[in-house]
């Protein structure tokens, strides 16, 4: 039996904290890993400024349900469910991917967990495991399943390469360049056919 | 992170073997294990009966869709989705279940898979793993979740004790009477307090 495993941002949404940045206005937000490598560090700065703009979980829904999905983003998990079964795995936050989530008609996400106190204040938050997309393919590898893997960038080639198929959707430059071995499209139509050609490779 | 683990028949659906034998009419095929101990045989028996009756995929599809969830079970998984993460374990097949999948919403399902060759007829089945559930419940732990886990069988016993909150769903009398510190649930309404009460637990 295979299962596909996708990244979420990139593949279904655009980048959250960039979207967060752009309707909020808190154009400061835009910060990444690359200007602050330490995520540890980066996290607790991104919620002490959602708190100085009085941003709880309820707010920072509603601005992350106002993003909407990618064009075609419904159709694409709606094939794939009809085909397989699509699992998310997600370095993001189940609280903030929800609203996304449920416009997808809620595939089954993995992800980590925003700490949320009895006022609704976003005060912390929780990593489930280090690596955790290569980790969860290794371990639905060990449940005997075969994995076809969807990611868009750097962070996503370690689970990528675990996986039985990888597939790259809109990578940056950079990853076309490096040539990994691994298969790139651009269109939902070019990703719909790697993955059938990875169901009939895997199936047979 | 918390993932609620379901069983599948008995908790969506009746019995898929029990409600093909009455929709087709060919009554032997409520033969289970209890009759035929050895599941391998007994599951080339139910394919070899199947292909005798010229009952191929399709039609076998044809008669579990028209089976139907249970009342209840469409509005049961969409609270439970709108809270955690659904993940049904079945000892079925996918090609099988599909149909009823498909009513549900698509909720993401674990199971087997039957061989279908290019005349749509099933040739033989793949068992993923002995011991499947409990082996999934084992593996989304090791990736750091939590689990809550529901069934309704003998059957379901290792995983849900493997399980951090283990809940059972209408269990045979048997169960009830062996006490095994399993809170057993008679409606949907009793399965959504014992795991709104066990999300809690566990979040905490």
């Amino acid at each position: 039996m295979i299962l596909v495993c996708l990244d979420f941002e990139g593949v279904f949404t655009s980048e959250i904290w960039i979207g967060v940045a752009e309707k909020t206005g808190i154009e400061i937000l835009k910060k990444t890993t690359r200007d602050e490598p330490d995520y540890d560090k980066l996290m607790k700065w991104r919620l002490g400024i959602l708190k100085e703009n009085g941003i709880g979980l309820k707010e920072i829904q509603e601005v992350i349900g106002s993003m909407g999905v990618l064009d075609g983003a419904k159709d694409f998990i709606q094939w794939l469910r009809e085909r397989s079964v699509p699992i998310i795995l997600s370095d993001s936050f189940y609280e903030f991917a929800m609203p996304l989530v449920a416009q997808l008609g809620y595939p089954p996400m993995l992800c980590n967990n925003i700490e949320v106190n009895g006022n609704g204040e976003l005060v912390g938050y929780t990593l489930r495991q280090q690596d955790g997309k290569k980790k969860a393919v290794e371990k639905f590898r060990e449940m005997g399943f075969k994995i076809i893997g969807v990611g868009d960038s750097y962070n996503d080639l370690t689970f990528l390469k675990e996986a039985d198929k990888g597939v790259f959707f809109r990578p940056p430059k950079n990853i076309i360049k490096e040539k990994h071995g691994i298969p790139i499209t651009d269109t939902y139509a070019e990703l719909k056919a790697e993955i059938a050609k990875g169901l009939k490779e895997l199936e047979g």
